[in-house]
């Protein structure tokens, strides 16, 4: 089995870290308890096992290809995503009134991280479409919605995100592509978008584009930007289509990764204007791409945690399967399997806690939203929405970076053999360098936690997170064992750290900007890191208290020793990140431009 | 220009860190001052953005191909190798009675840093030829010198270093190559080595490899490896070519990267037996091909440096050009370059110190290489001798790890704009990728580093530079600007945690060898980054006084941000470092294997 589901580590984190049974106290939720979420990660899993992971490879062996207009994807793409449709996995999380199963996110997370596990580039046609259903839930008309919603919601048709022009990356503001209203309500779409996700494919009937344009006449900048909804092919009011829209596909990228993830080039209305169907209001488009955005944000932190499972599976396999070398502590007279040699353990536990303490992260984030959205009483709501909205940069930032060392480290444990792309580690590699540029960069992350997240409550949210992390501490010192003391010792260190840090934010975002804006990535580290440590540790407790009951202890053992692992060596560098921020932040920007 | 040399900031470290006056003073490099270097660098600089620069990405888009044991390397790469060797670029540092130029390794490995930025692909062989050139000067008969030498020094020929089999990695004592004696005196080899750089290509009329093999009845292990020469070609006795020899390419590898670069798998013997001459005595064939090995690990190491140069050249280049978004500070009022943006600065700026600190640390180890091999002192030669053996896996292992990073950082620069191939960006990050594997991974620099450089002479060496290291604070603090003493405190904080990790090294390796090599490769990236850090306050302090003599007052100003920057942002990982070797081991070595 090239990818096994860590459903053990996931059901772990669902019911100790994101307390799945309140969740299922939450009207609606009433079904999606511990049993429900473990019979859906099964049957999860064993979809993504057996179907999707032995395409990755193939994926990356043959990508997709363009050809007049036409964009072919990898064989056994098209018939994986009419499984995956008929499963119903596209509409787990999305509403039963549209044909979704309704699920909350705490359980559809785990079955996003299986997915893109299995084949990333596979499973960006379902983010994406994804994003489009969360648009048109919240913006969409009526009719809008029961012309689109259900066909996207079994897996029909596919939706695609359409934001990005050449001169428009970043910087929204700058978008170009216009709409001219038409008499009878509708738009014509004039312009170039590029970097579109399955904005051309085969594997199914419609493609769904959302898209920001300008009205004629709009503001200047982000004020100005309008969503549409722009389909393939037109559909007839029986639901049935009809003609070719005019949005087509005159290139697809060849990129580092994702190879098998068309990435089209889209022009709109080449011949005679693309027909458009405004979503919501004018010039609101931003304001709705935002929601698609939170929730592709927050997926493709999960794809960071995913590949880093998979690069980590993999190391793991081979460090087990190849000789080399006599363990340097003579436990054996003989050349044994490389994970005996305490560097190559390294390697790995820092790809194992890496990708733990992210999945125990975004997990106990997923519970967050789930009550942000649902919970009956509004100040739990609003508390819990702050939360979420705090942790989505760490989750999209901090996951994905990491998923770089990660990557990285699982073609160095395979030697010389990691750099043969035969082998397989190097894809992962290259699939994750994307993860930290889409959606919204690094960077852009890190603006958001430094100017909405932080500075714009004055810190609030990130100090209340700090005081639950004390909590945390107060739990290990009173535990007492060893692990406990030496994890409660970094975390400590770690919170007042991160605190240092809110402080120097909070407070000067508008007197020192680019002191700030210098260490905001660093920021956004140090916070996705102590977040991650902290949870690790919430782990540790419950291992502690689960390993006296008697329960799996070769798994509690485990995760006691990966969460002090996790809190030795990657937690520690909490404190060197704080000074960086705080003390570090003239050398950044003191460089004359001409010096570069 | 796609790559412009930084001939300032070499000379700078060449003049200033490497005092090459002083090297100028050693009998046999009378004429190897600084203006020879500057003529040098300067004709070398030309060649290398002329002529090998603009094929490197021809390189990645057409690799070299294999068809029927032929190796067909990219398109203008035969006519570029004729230049080099026409421009004696090969011969730069070898001897003069071999038809080399005799040039000092402080001047020949700036040269071979720009080579590899150029075209790092392309540098390969005659980096292997160097390494071929090496083997044969110290141990080769006058006879295989007198054959061999001239031939690769002047580049009609290249060299190759045969070590790696199937089964034997990072592990050469489960090498099975064997070589039957003739009675003629020579050997018949057979058998199969893999990862072969350039083991077959169409640049040179002639490939002689250089073979580990054991002689029949040799003893187990490493001290049963014999070295043997075994050229493409047999060498006729006027020095012409004669018949093919039995070795074959029967193939080589899809990689990862370095694609212009072909990795051949070389069959031995399979039509009857390859002739090979023995290199030096029996069974003293790994002690020979550590000789090529540590010129190789050096080299190694400048192709992290200039690949990282090479990423920030193009980084540097997208940043001014590309226009997105308005400056944090408010001081443009439109969208702007981003490199305006403090975060683009952080990426560029940890790029750029990285490179100089790198580029520093191996500057100083080069003229110790020199005065460690050429000075009539024999205590200088000595107390060179094993500054310069500390310095080869910190030069190898530090600069090529962090090459990871800055190609990183250079993709991420470029935003989407980096994941598409054409860009270039991605090239490097590809590239990088093989530089911590090959010639010993990162681990097993760190092995020597621990092992041979740390424990043996019980810390000595290293505790010698630590104590270096402590004048150069007290130079900053006597010095007293504000850059000098932040500089400073960084540099103390991080010798401190250096010293407890020496003693901890020092200390443990037998009685704990497990947690001392935990903490190898940590101990590596501690020491590398300290060393870099240290040269980069040295070059503060020379900047310090240069610009008061009012001398290039954009550059050394520019010098002391970056050795600032370092300080801040990278130096001061160091504590950290030192907390998760000396204290965290423990987590490292405990998970079961099972439980993985």
């Amino acid at each position: 089995m090239s990818y096994t589901a860590p459903v053990k580590d996931m059901l772990f984190a669902i019911e100790h870290l994101a307390n799945i049974e309140q969740i299922a106290q939450i009207p609606g939720f009433e079904d999606a308890g511990l049993d429900t979420a473990a019979a859906v990660l099964e049957e999860c899993a064993k979809f993504n096992e057996g179907v999707l992971a032995p395409l990755n490879w193939e994926g990356d062996k043959n990508p997709s290809s363009w050809k007049d207009g036409v964009v072919t994807t990898t064989p056994g793409f098209k018939e994986a995503f009419r499984q995956y449709a008929e499963g119903g996995w596209q509409g787990l999380q999305h509403p039963a009134d549209f044909g979704g199963q309704g699920l909350p996110k705490t359980i559809g997370a785990a079955c996003i991280e299986m997915t893109n596990s299995a084949n990333m580039s596979f499973a960006l046609c379902p983010l994406l479409t994804d994003g489009a259903i969360e648009a048109l839930l919240t913006a969409g008309s009526d009719e809008l919605k029961a012309t689109y919603l259900e066909k996207l919601v079994t897996g029909q048709w596919t939706g695609t995100m359409n934001l990005t022009e050449p001169q428009a990356g970043s910087d929204l503001a700058l978008v170009r592509t216009r709409a001219e209203p038409q008499p009878d309500g509708t738009y014509k779409i004039f312009g170039t978008k590029i970097f579109i996700t399955y904005g051309e494919h085969d594997m199914a009937e419609n493609i769904i584009h959302l898209v920001l344009a300008r009205v004629q006449g709009a503001p200047e900048g982000v004020k100005g930007i309008s969503l549409f909804v722009v389909p393939k092919f037109m559909v007839n009011k029986d639901g049935s289509l009809g003609a070719r829209n005019d949005a087509h596909c005159v290139s697809i990228e060849h990129k580092l990764g994702i190879k098998a993830s068309p990435t089209a080039v889209l022009q709109f209305g080449d011949h005679g204007g693309a027909v458009g169907y405004l979503v919501g209001e004018e010039n609101r488009g931003l304001e709705y791409m935002f929601i698609m955005m939170n929730a592709a944000r927050y997926a493709v932190g999960m794809q960071g945690i995913a590949i880093s499972e998979r690069a980590y599976q993999k190391a793991v396999q081979y460090a087990k399967d190849r000789v080399q070398s006599r363990p340097v502590d003579g436990s054996i007279a003989a050349s044994a399997p490389i994970i005996h040699h305490p560097d190559v353990k390294r390697m790995l536990m820092t790809m194992r806690a890496t990708v733990e303490g992210c999945r125990a992260m975004a997990t106990v984030a997923a519970a967050a939203f789930d009550a942000a959205h649902h919970h009956p009483d509004a100040d739990t709501r609003k508390q819990n929405q702050a939360f979420y909205e705090f942790m989505v940069p760490l989750v999209k930032g901090y996951s994905t970076e990491t998923s770089l060392e990660v990557t990285s480290l699982g073609v160095q444990v395979h030697g010389g053999m990691g750099f043969i792309e035969e082998t397989g580690a190097a894809q992962y590699y290259r699939d994750a360098k994307i993860l930290t540029i889409y959606e919204g960069t690094t960077a852009i992350q890190a603006n958001d936690l430094v100017g909405r997240k932080t500075a714009r409550d004055g810190g609030q949210v990130a100090k209340g997170i700090a005081a639950q992390i004390e909590k945390t501490e107060a739990d290990l010192l009173a535990s007492g064992t060893p692990a406990a003391l030496a994890v409660a010792k970094r975390l400590t260190a770690a919170r007042k750290a991160l605190l240092d840090v809110i402080d120097f934010v909070a407070g000067g975002t508008k007197a020192q900007p680019n002191a700030v804006f210098a260490g905001s990535v660093p920021y956004l580290m140090l916070a996705g890191n102590v977040v991650a440590g902290w949870q690790l540790a919430r782990s540790l407790l419950v291992a502690q208290d689960l390993l006296q009951k008697g329960q799996d202890e070769a798994f509690m053992r485990a995760k006691i020793t990966t969460a002090q692992f996790y809190a030795d060596h990657i937690l520690v560098k909490a404190p060197g990140l704080r000074d960086s921020i705080v003390e570090g932040a003239a050398s950044v920007t003191e460089l004359a431009l001409e010096a570069f």
